[in-house]
């Protein structure tokens, strides 16, 4: 039906705005959402100097992890939010994105981050009406994975 | 003994080289280092545009709140290393800086995280010969208490 | 007021009697609440052969300390919401003790579980309406501080 | 060969006594080993009264859900400790067995942990000289995620 595929759309451009564009932190991350359905959530950014950690090995700072890690699992928290809305307005939709916020955040520093990029994906473990509890992961550009972590988010 | 003035002087210098200018970013976060007594850690941070999360409500990206507390956690561990090393050269300590990562961090956050400034406080909870534990905490310019976290790094 | 004091005295009851002898798992780790404070969350439990987890040097099974302190942290929630829910019945409050469980929670083992007995405290970092997060701490007989955690936990 | 052989199942004799039998508290948990290999570690408990948490519905305490989680990753992280040590004798190995211990534990409560039994799975994220990180789930005899954890162990 053309006005769920508009609305559909509508709701993808809402979702990439928010999160490339218009949250000031994230264009500093430089991220960029690859892929954006429940299954595969992907997020991808590249390394730069000012994302070094380890100045003598050339390491992703782990703040630049923790912060890619906490926003990918927001992400997925919202895909989740989504899914319960189906058949809502898109503005509705994105009235309820803005009350999506991290309540904890665990984040396991598995290898040295290094690479010319990187790319996190998230996996929904509990999808509430209050509260979403999400994986994420984080590999470079050899498909190395370099950390993981949870994430625990009120969505309603 | 001005010997060992002289040695302290050199290894306060060390760190806060390292934690505010050599780490790119740190520099970003635009951390400054206030207190580095063991009994006291404190960093400082101004609040930016390019920091924050929610742009309705000017609130603080989280991943700019894990990163600080990380860092603050991974600073204070250095300081339990450091009274391990009384006696040894600035040198020699300099070089065990380059050991400590974080292993693993858990964040909580409490408050939105609004203000003109925030601080950073950390306290060793357990000083291990491999693996040191912290708990952090940040406060903005009015003293609410925004996050907590605890980290465990490795130190050797 | 009479009334006020029959209902404090009514509602110390419920808790006492709900974690110390209704819920099983609590009886099996032989809890005892020793203060009931806001400002003041203790439990206590003695040392017992089947607690043990490592029998070369009888030290407390890691399960145990992470069970005692999530419910630690749990009865500490409680708290939190019978300060909001002030002037309720008891049996209100008790209906709304059914709905509290744990979200997530961390524990950080700090020293070995050695010594005759165990007090667990809990202090409240954020009092939520639907979300409420906690520290607590694990301390043997002689104050030597075993371990830490910090709980989310569901409050409505 | 016969010597490989006969020492491979004497490690998995050491392995096993020592979980199932030699620690107290996971005979008080009736926890028993199903899969002892590096791509599947499983291990397996009924549900018993004594392991309620909400008697209400009948409900696993979450100190339960840690206690098993933990020792499960606490498993795995042997294994990776076995991989390393490849041609050692069953002794060196069950001499280093005593040295793994739990630095830090995440769970997530995700499902009300409901059923007859319930089976605790492990996998390694890292494996290495001094420290692991495991992540662990819980499911129960309805194959439902009940919840999952992530735990980081000392390995030498």
């Amino acid at each position: 039906m053309p006005d769920q595929k508009k609305s559909s759309d509508k709701i993808w451009k809402i979702l990439r705005e928010l999160y490339e564009r218009k949250i000031p932190f994230n264009k500093v991350l430089g991220l960029k959402i690859e892929s954006l359905k429940v299954e595969e959530v992907r997020v991808k950014f590249e390394m730069k100097d000012a994302f070094v950690g380890n100045y003598v090995h050339g390491i992703l700072h782990g703040g630049v992890i923790s912060a890619v890690l906490d926003t990918t699992g927001g992400l997925t928290a919202s895909l989740g939010v989504l899914q319960k809305m189906a058949g809502q307005t898109p503005e509705k939709f994105g009235k309820s994105l803005t009350k999506i916020g991290t309540i904890d955040l665990r984040i396991d520093y598995l290898r040295p981050g290094k690479g010319n990029y990187f790319v996190a994906t998230g996996a929904i473990m509990r999808a509430g009406r209050r509260v979403s509890v999400t994986r994420m992961e984080l590999y470079n550009d050899q498909d190395v994975l370099i950390a993981v972590g949870t994430g625990t988010y009120i969505v309603g």
